[in-house]
C-alpha cells in the first residue's frame, strides 16, 4: 500500500559520513526525483511557493530492527529505546528530514519531476514517500520544546586541514569551491563511528569517506581532521 | 513492509469538526496506543524526556486519492497540487503530527504501551506507523520559512455562544471544564466543510459534529457559531 514514488540523488554514496545533523550542512545540493507515471506533474502546483519541505523517506538500509540503539551523540556506548532516537533502526524505517526546497524542474524527457534541495541528511537512492510543505502554524511547538536526551550531547566540531598533497589533489579535480565546502562541511563534524571517534587509540589509523564523485581519506587528531589524500571514484 | 503498531484514541470520532490547524486546539487530549507485542515496552526508554514529538499515521479515511485537492483554506473552491497541501488525499497517505508529550503509561495488563499527548488532529483508530522525537536542531528551519500559499488565508475564528438548552444540557451531561473546552476549541475554528463556510445562504443550515461522546448539533451566523442542543451518542 505504501509504496516509493520515487528517490533521491544526493552525494552521499554511502551512510558512513552522513552528518547526523541535516542543516549543519545545509549548503549540500540533492535531487529528489518522482517519476511522472505515478504522481502527475500537476501534483506539485503550488509548492514552488515554499521554501522549506519534509521528505518522508525509507531507511532502505536499515535491514535490522531493533527496540534499543546506540545513539552516535551519546558516545555509540549508552543505549536508548529506538523511539527517542531518529535511528534507521525501527519498526517501520520511515525518514523524516526537513530540507530546503531551491527549484522545481519539470523534466518532461526524463519523465521525471526533479526538487532541488538543499540540507539533506540521506544517502544516495534512498527511495521517497512523500513530500509535505513546511507549515510554520503546524510543524512548531506551541510551548517551550526540549531537546530530551540530546541536551547532554552537543556535537562539537573539528577543525579541517588539507595536507599538501590532498590540497593539490582536489585543486587537480574540481575548481568549483562548492566540492571544497562539502568535503570540509562534512568532515567538521566527524563522520567516524561513534565508537571510534570516543577512542583515542584511533588517532592514528585512516579512514575512508565516498562523498560525491571524490575517495577521500583523512585521519583525525586532537579535535583536527586531516584530510590526506582525495581520488576520483566512480561508485 | 510498513505496517501499524497501534492506535490512536481521541475524541474525534468523525473526520467532520477535526481542526485543520492541529496546535489551534492544542489542549485537545488524546492517546497513542502501541501494541507490546510489536514495539517491546523498552522501545520507549528516553522518549519521556522529550516534551514534543512527531506521530507518523496512516490517514486511513482517505480511500481517494488525486494530484489536486481543493484547500479548505483557500475557501475549498480553488484547486492546488497535493504535495502543496497537508491533504490526506496524497500518493502515499502519510501524516504528519506534531503533538504534546505528556507521559507515558506502560499497561502491562493492557499488552499496550499509552503515550498521553495534547493537540491531535487525527480522527479516532487512526493507525499509527511511527513515533519520533521533536528536535529542534533537526526540525528548524536554518532560514526564515515562508508559509507558502497559505498566507494568502489566515483562518478567523469565529464567536461561541451557546443555546440556554444546549448550555442547561452540557452542565447536566458533564461537569468538566475540558469538555466545555474542548466543545468551544473546536467549533470556534468552524469545522463545516469549506464550501458550506464560503456560502452566506448555508447560514439558516443546522450541523453537527461528534466529539468524544457529545452530538452537538450547531449553525453559524455571521462569525459566530451557536450551539443549539448537545446529547449524548455512544458512537
Amino acid at each position: 500500500m505504501i509504496e516509493p514514488i520515487g528517490k533521491i540523488v544526493s552525494p552521499y554514496k554511502e551512510k558512513f559520513g552522513i552528518p547526523r545533523q541535516p542543516q549543519l550542512v545545509s549548503a549540500v545540493k540533492a535531487r529528489v526525483e518522482i517519476m511522472t507515471t505515478v504522481c502527475a506533474p500537476e501534483s506539485f502546483e503550488g509548492l514552488e511557493k515554499f521554501n522549506f519541505i519534509w521528505l518522508l523517506c525509507l531507511f532502505h538500509q536499515a535491514t535490522n530492527k531493533s527496540s534499543k540503539v546506540r545513539p552516535p551523540r551519546l558516545g555509540g556506548n549508552k543505549k536508548m529505546g529506538v523511539f527517542a532516537t531518529r535511528s534507521p533502526y525501527r519498526p517501520n524505517p520511515i525518514s523524516l528530514s526537513l530540507v530546503k526546497l531551491c527549484e522545481i524542474e519539470h523534466d518532461t524527457q526524463g519523465r521525471r519531476t526533479v526538487l532541488h534541495v538543499e540540507g539533506i541528511d540521506l544517502v544516495n537512492l534512498t527511495p521517497v514517500f512523500d513530500i509535505k510543505p513546511y507549515i510554520s502554524n503546524y510543524d512548531t511547538p506551541w510551548e517551550q520544546a526540549n531537546d530530551g536526551w540530546l541536551e547532554q550531547g552537543k556535537p562539537q566540531s573539528l577543525l579541517v586541514e588539507w595536507s599538501d598533497l590532498a590540497l593539490k589533489q582536489i585543486q587537480e579535480l574540481s575548481h568549483k569551491k562548492t566540492d571544497l565546502d562539502l568535503i570540509e562541511n562534512v568532515l567538521k563534524w566527524d563522520p567516524r563511528p561513534a565508537y571510534h571517534a570516543s577512542k583515542q587509540d584511533n588517532e592514528e589509523r585512516d579512514y575512508h569517506c565516498i562523498l560525491d564523485c571524490f575517495d577521500i581519506r583523512f585521519n583525525v587528531k586532537s579535535a583536527q581532521v586531516i584530510i590526506l589524500e582525495v581520488k576520483l571514484t566512480n561508485r
